[in-house]
């Protein structure tokens, strides 16, 4: 392969380096309004009266809309394909705007005026009377009976979940040894860029255009025409730019209310974009989770049986809701071998933000339960780390039970022999034992698996269309949406590798319209390269297939000895050149019999899914008066089958541990336990790692070719940010044998656990 | 039919009467800079120095680009599709800056400046010094010998043409009458409301971005490549709403120059927006041609032989050129029968603006000439002007000899009875006899063929793209350009009525893009509706099967006995409903093992022509003393096929007899003979008629059907404007027994000529 496989600098790097390119806010409407949200000050309770006449009043106000003006339907705002079916469609628990309010940030109202600061005055002389319910923030306060529920009819239960698989009597009576623990994983929040921010206006013909900053226009599109009743097709998503979305994204978070705002002011441009405020306090956060995890092992260390709990607590509505908790059990089943195993789950309604996707969907959560309690028992059993999980990863062929996934390729193995490698596993490890002094190091090492989109529980259309132009040069358009990942590169790379064109002869339309773009689910569950790769793939295979079919009738030569090589036919068997593609291209386009310039327009509809794996190392020095972890080394090692671009892939994994090592050390939202209010809303008291804080990443790849996937390549973007926090907690245990079983793990945290364990 | 054939409201009518159609000058891009060109003032000559310090000292002024600063090689202009064949090509005569000027307005340099204003007055700093040459305004003065050739090389010949067809001997000598003659036209301009504007920019990667008020999309990128020297997918031409073309937009006046001067400046955003005047002195104007004809004729009528000779001037530089003339001959030859036909042409470089396409290419003149000349020899046989065109048309289903095209419909026999019925001819005529008085009245006919496309001359390719959304309705994306006429209403009609859903479901793309819109040669040659219609008409067509297809699938009925009738999958039987439409589409969306997303992306290669026809209808009142032209009825009647939309099928008519009236009695662009210079460049002088000028004008239809037209229709949009000249001229003969052999019959013209003939 010439193309793919090569680190092509990203398409989009001079247009971002250079701020050329267009984010939705540098899209400029003549008559723009503005809208704030009128957001509630409470966590739980409803709205007994609300006086809008003194924001109505201020000038350059257009309009106050309250929970009184919108369709009294719910809607779902999950970015999940729709389904026919009633059972697998996302639960529809939202209004636009809302009497009954569930957390701090939930909208009762919504100020249109002529500019922003307008705006936000007005929604200031909003008054509001509450009658407040006490905030539900625990698992615990949820199901507690005879309480206010969230959700009426609910009992604040939003989902239940779980599976058992294999003879578990058996298993539990084949084990040497049982082991059970408890775990906790906190909320965090996914510090994009960007903002949330859309604006929406009407055509003249009524129909609804949003441009928004989505990872999901062809979704968003659909979900508006929910919220507003009205049939999909009169609604419009353009998708310019976007600054991040790291699953945020995968949401309608300020669409709906947009489009339904400018249905109120005769069509004109209305604009919402969030604060960074607004964006931690009412867009979406990271499930918190409860774990109860028990483990049955033989005295080798092999899984006899593994049986996980978990509460997941979900905020005041559904959003993504119970199918994180459902992914988080997927994976906790996919990684190792056992006889029997079991899952059960439930999601809860709270009075918090809603939680929805972030970037592994629920798998961080459960590679730190299972990664953490492993690294216990290989403890308990004088095992090694390494050893234990060699042990129990099923060979490659290796069928899931339940959902049916082949693993074709599985590298995991691969993974954990160049880890140790790496970070000199056996070397460091024999010259440690028993430290002393008040630094102390050890090694950690923590694996997860991961999917290649969602298939067999989502649907997984997705399309790409090319038109060739009279050079030879192509247009690409895809429906999946680049939202920095660098899936506009991946694209480019295998429509130029799969033409036989050099890369500058691929235009990729990086912008999503779904008036025009193929039809496609967007960006998330790490399903680009994979998923919309194929449809990519498929129609540049369409396209040579008809240049070459054309080139055959031009010259005689029969198509099947004919090739396409950096621009030009060529004989297949010996690379001499016969004439350059853009002869070809050029007849296509103006002969005056046969002109049909070069078109695909392909929709793909993948029903497999691929395996990707992989593990961290990471060694840490832990100060124990301070409490203070230093990462020393750091490794990600990833079997995503082909890389098609190393340095792309590089800086997935290294923003993705860069994410794992906020959730593993520092990042936290909280909440007053008294009110419900967040105490942490911006990025001064939210400790996210800055470039400052990050140790070097190492990111490496081990070499496998995935059958299912174009060009071999399987799941990449999600994957880095797993395995950082188990991997953590592993090293501080082996620096300082001291469990942390609750994320984060801060100075504050382990200086209270090194004094309760006396060793301070 | 359901939907073809209804005056459906255009679709683009609410957005232009609010105003919220965008066109060029209503995109805002931050940071646009704007160009001007300074022009020549001489008409023929060089520049012998130019001094551009004082410009480029202005502050705001970016950059000041002269003919030094512009590739060496040149390029053509018109708006024809590309031929790899060199004889078929374009003359390619132009620098994008020019030291050797050939008019007065030829760009010499360009400012760039940070405004509008300051380029302007920058412009007025630059020094230029000239050495002149007489300028060449006849035909006389261009075939003069030794005079300094505008081209070199070309003896100002820029091409001949004609031919001759059946024994031309033998038709002369069974001629029993011969008569000869001669006729002039003149100069008119387009006055589309909107002028030139494009502006350009570059985008990171190196393409050029031109958005531009043009007719020719796909065209204008492939010359703006030639012009730049660049693989023409290098270049993106984005056409939004335009005010107008009538051909003078089949023309790239702008955009190759405001392309090329954002690669000066780094790439950014330049304009260009010609002012009223500039439009006028320096765009693209209607051939002036000059005519000598000859005809032979029998005692009744029947036409023997007929022979023309056609000077076409054509200004400084290619354009359309020998084109014009070419099809000048073309429709002289299909309109009536006769034994023998020659006609032999040539088009001349002469000092004025570059002739280009307008509506009617050509044919307005041709038809001047025949059919002023065809009356006048009914007059002096002493036949009725309508009788002897009905006894020399030929039968439907007459093949053109030269171009193979077969005339399957033919309405012109019925176009002329009509008539001759709505203006009450027989009744009048019979009362007119031995008008005297200074005001007479007299009646005028004359008639027309046209093309519907250029087939076989030019390619005629074609595309469409259709998708469907989950609701059952589709947008539809052709490359083909709504410059006014109502194509896009008219293609969305041909959509709603073949796939079977109201128009309301069908969404048009209005704006083209060539980086994803279907590849299309663009409006011109009247062939939207019967060319691009083929391609909209195959897409549609191929939704239906796609979706009956599905439904088949999913109800179990085969797909050969249901139809979609108004978005309901029905019983083709008995029309009974089975299942709405958007059941099947939303299943095609979500289905998890059979979704695909209806979608259709067509080109099609039309290789076909149709003739439409019709005629005038006039009745003039001439005011002898002031020479005064009233008219008091005229009727276009027209043999277009099967009219989709009748109101704006009327539209058409009213625009195209308005334009032919101003043809006939007003309009004229005059230039100093002695120095070239353009005396009339202004609204104010150039005598556009007015809304309170303009007489009622009747506009009727026959009803004919095209075998080879999208439900049968052909050619509308020329048509209108050919034939009112003409007729007006038999009119007035008829009203005053004197021939006005040369355009405009202004008041002056007819004063001057009426005391020669001693009427006054």
């Amino acid at each position: 392969m010439e193309i793919v496989g090569r680190s092509i600098t990203r398409v989009d790097a001079v247009a971002k380096v250079k701020g050329t390119a267009k984010y939705v806010d540098d899209h400029f409407v003549p008559g723009m309004l503005h809208a704030k949200a009128f957001r509630s000050t409470i966590a739980n309770g409803w709205v007994k009266s609300i006086d809008v006449s003194k924001a109505k009043a201020l000038p350059g106000v257009v309009a106050v809309i309250t929970y009184e003006d919108v369709p009294a339907h719910t809607f779902p705002t999950a970015g999940h394909p729709y389904s026919k079916d009633p059972s697998h469609q996302d639960v529809a628990d939202r209004n636009l705007l809302t009497r009954r309010v569930r957390y701090v940030g939930d909208e009762i109202a919504a100020v249109i005026a002529v500019d922003e600061l307008t705006a936000e005055k007005a929604r200031q002389l909003i008054d509001v009377e509450y009658e407040e319910y006490a905030p539900v923030l625990t698992a615990e306060a949820a199901l507690q009976p005879g309480i206010p529920e969230i959700h009426g009819g609910t009992g604040n239960v939003l989902g239940r979940g779980g599976y058992e698989v294999g003879n578990m009597a058996e298993a539990v009576a084949e084990s040497d040894h049982t082991f059970a623990d408890e775990f906790s994983t906190q909320v965090v929040a996914h510090c994009a860029m960007e903002n949330y921010s859309a604006y929406a206006y009407m055509e003249e013909n009524g129909r609804i255009v949003v441009v928004s900053s989505t990872q999901i226009p062809h979704i968003c599109r659909r979900i508006v025409g929910q919220a507003l009743g009205i049939p999909w097709g009169r609604v419009r998503v353009i998708k310019p730019y976007i600054g991040g979305g790291f699953g945020g994204k995968q949401d309608t978070v300020v669409e709906p209310l947009v489009a339904f705002l400018t249905t109120k002011v005769h069509g004109r441009p209305v604009k919402m974009e969030l604060s960074r405020e607004e964006t931690f306090i009412s867009s979406r956060v990271r499930h918190p989770f409860q774990f109860r995890i028990e483990t049955g092992v033989k005295n080798d260390g092999t899984l006899s049986f593994r049986n996980l709990e978990a509460i997941s607590l979900n905020g005041g509505y559904a959003s993504h809701g119970q199918s994180i908790a459902n992914n988080c059990g997927t994976k906790f089943r996919q990684q190792y071998r056992q006889k029997a195993i079991k899952y059960s789950c439930k999601t809860l309604y709270t009075n918090m933000p809603a939680a929805g996707a972030m970037r592994g969907y629920g798998v961080p959560q459960a590679m730190f339960v299972m990664e953490s309690h492993l690294d216990d028992i290989a403890r308990a059993l004088d095992l090694d780390p390494v050893e234990i999980r060699l042990k129990n990863i099923p060979e490659t062929g290796h069928k899931d039970p339940l959902n049916g996934i082949v693993a074709l390729s599985n590298g995991l193995k691969e993974c954990l022999v160049k880890g140790k490698e790496l970070i000199r596993w056996d070397e460091k490890k024999s010259n440690r034992a028993n430290q002393a002094g008040t630094k102390r190091r050890g090694l950690g090492v923590a694996c997860f698996n991961y999917a290649s989109g969602t298939h067999p529980v989502g649907l997984e259309v997705a399309g790409a269309r090319i038109v060739m132009n009279e050079d030879g040069s192509v247009q690409l358009q895809v429906g999946a949406t680049e939202i920095g990942q660098g899936s506009d590169t991946v694209f480019s790379q295998m429509v130029a590798e799969t033409i036989g064109i050099p890369l500058s002869m691929v235009h990729i339309l990086s912008e999503q319209d779904t008036d025009i773009s193929p039809v496609d689910l967007g960006s998330y569950a790490s399903r680009q390269t994979y998923i919309t790769g194929m449809a990519v793939r498929k129609a540049a295979e369409e396209i040579k297939a008809k240049v070459l079919d054309y080139a055959w009738g031009m010259t005689d030569i029969p198509a099947q000895v004919m090739d396409i090589v950096d621009g030009w036919i060529v004989y297949k068997h010996n690379g001499e050149k016969i004439t350059p593609l853009s002869e070809i291209a050029l007849d296509a386009h103006t002969d005056v019999v046969h002109a049909k310039p070069f078109t695909a327009d392909v929709t793909n509809n993948a029903r497999v899914n691929a395996l990707a794996f992989g593990c961290t190392f990471v060694e840490v020095e832990v100060d124990i008066p301070t409490g203070k972890v230093e990462i020393l080394e750091i490794y990600n090692i990833h079997d995503s089958g082909t890389i098609v671009n190393p340095t792309l892939a590089e800086g997935q994994v290294h923003g993705g541990v860069s994410m794992g090592l906020g959730y593993a050390l520092y990042e936290q939202m909280l909440f007053d336990p008294k009110t419900g209010k967040p105490l942490i809303h911006n990025l001064l008291d939210y400790k996210l790692m800055t470039a400052l804080d990050t140790p070097e990443i190492g990111a490496h790849f081990v070499n496998t070719f995935e059958p299912t996937g174009p060009y071999g390549a399987k799941a990449l973007g999600e994957p880095p940010a797993i395995t950082p926090a188990p991997a953590i907690r592993n090293a501080i245990l082996d620096a300082t044998g001291v469990k942390f079983n609750d994320l984060p793990m801060t100075p504050q945290r382990l200086i209270a656990k090194f004094q309760a364990e006396g060793l301070i």
